[in-house]
């Protein structure tokens, strides 16, 4: 089997991203990932983006494509990684019909919004819908919106959105908000914070754009109209494929500053890393990062 | 005296990204910064920029303060920061004719290459001449290239050229090079790298590029033909005017993964850092890191 310096898995902005680096250092290198783009291509409008002050999701994951075309990539497109085996020099990265080895990894596998599960989510989704307040909450302004969760993400959304939208219902599934008290406490003083617990969402409504959430409280079925639905439920990480390495309880791969994660040669980047915030310029320089920091890794070994 | 959620410092990449995210958080905020752009002003072609496959370093300042500017920001421009008092929640930054004040900090105040202070340097920076390999690097495919310097920074410019140039000259102004054994091996090893200890910079010649590097080599004066010079003699962090930090022996502030320096609610981010890389896509990243560092700082303090 060819040993190559470096597999990249997922192509998302932190993989795209050490992708052109290491394309640019003349590694020998894999991208192996299922989609390109990752949750970037999910995302509605994005302004946050520094360079350009307003992109769609898709729109900017195809900048980053085609960027990363201009390059001879070698990516296995379609492909799910399944499990990791090797350590020290020598990693093999194994997916159902295949398997190739590597001196060095960089994970980037991104995580996945836990869905609702609820009629209408997946049809408005990005039309009302998201699952990202930092991203999208700016474009409620003056909207009635509604947050789904009780934790601190869903805290966190809803302490965003008390600046920005005229009316935020956060409908909490169990008997009281968990997550800091501090934020609990700011929440409950807003008079533009209303907090439905023990109520579940039955549906979404809308025609083009989302118009109103369903829940059920306390047996009781109820029309909230809202503009924006912001699911809050948690994320989950893409990590199951690699046992053995340290993550946190959320299953996020720990990193330290220079993306190296607990077993030497492998690093990690993005969403998928215990970097807190889940932002597309900062998975994108974290990829940078971590390519560098591969680089820096096999100048080192003196077998290279 | 006004009391601002936070005070950026410098308007490079980093500084700007954190500009863009404190906006859309609707923080109160200023920023304070001798220029705009930072060192990415003084870059070349850049292509390792996600998103953008090939742009002038001008071109992307130019959008990175286009963006900036589609938000409300106050910007004290052309002011060189002389010093910071205060400490727990409440610091002043000061220049020589006004002073601010603020809950939290962010330093981006970047570094800024050390000269050769030969003559031709200024004349053809950004023309053949540049103080970035993993930068410009790649646009020297198959030519003759000088790397000055004798350290780490220059002996990672010379392995990185050795596998992109034609010819590698590394001047260094020593009786041998310093930096790490298995860097100094490889570049002994390389047929393509010629050491040239003992020696001084005199000029860089040309007409519209860097045609030739006149040094002083035991007394003679010798003109090396060569069409790329990189000045690697080293960066000086912008982080005089604040003491009581924690920085490392470069002068670098100390951050951890979320961008935190050792004085609670002073953050940093970008190339004043010790974060290893210096690269526009990481600073962008760290300046976002750090301005949500910042939001989640200013959400835990009750009195906010």
């Amino acid at each position: 089997m060819d040993m190559y310096d470096l597999i990249i898995i997922g192509a998302g902005p932190a993989g795209i991203t050490a992708a052109v680096y290491a394309a640019r250092k003349k590694m020998r290198f894999l991208m192996v990932s299922k989609d390109v783009g990752g949750q970037a291509a999910w995302s509605g409008d994005i302004e946050n983006y520094t360079g350009y002050q307003f992109i769609s999701g898709p729109e900017l994951v195809h900048k980053f494509e085609e960027h990363m075309r201009t390059y001879s990539i070698d990516l296995k497109e379609g492909e799910a990684v399944s499990g990791i085996l090797g350590s020290g020099d020598s990693f093999t990265v194994q997916t159902q019909t295949s398997g190739w080895q590597s001196k060095t990894l960089i994970i980037c596998s991104g995580k996945r919004s836990r869905e609702l599960g609820v009629s209408g989510e997946r049809e408005f989704r990005n039309r009302g819908l998201t699952y990202c307040a930092t991203c999208d909450g700016p474009l409620f302004s003056g909207k009635d919106v509604a947050v789904i969760g009780g934790g601190n993400s869903a805290l966190d959304a809803a302490l965003q959105m008390m600046r920005i939208a005229r009316k935020v219902y956060l409908i909490n599934n169990t008997a009281g908000l968990e997550g800091d008290a501090v934020m609990r406490e700011k929440v409950a003083q807003s008079p533009i914070v209303t907090v439905v617990n023990d109520a579940r969402v039955v549906s979404v409504q809308g025609e083009k754009m989302v118009s109103g959430l369903v829940i059920d409280h306390g047996g009781k079925q109820r029309l909230l109209g809202v503009q924006g639905v912001f699911v809050e439920i948690g994320l989950i990480p893409n990590s199951e494929f690699i046992s053995g390495i340290e993550k946190n309880p959320l299953g996020e791969i720990i990193v330290d500053k220079y993306n190296q994660t607990s077993i030497p040669g492998i690093f990690a980047a993005g969403d998928v890393t215990d970097v807190p915030e889940k932002q597309i310029i900062i998975a994108a320089g974290e990829g940078s990062k971590a390519c560098l920091s591969v680089f820096r890794y096999l100048a080192k070994q003196s077998s290279s």
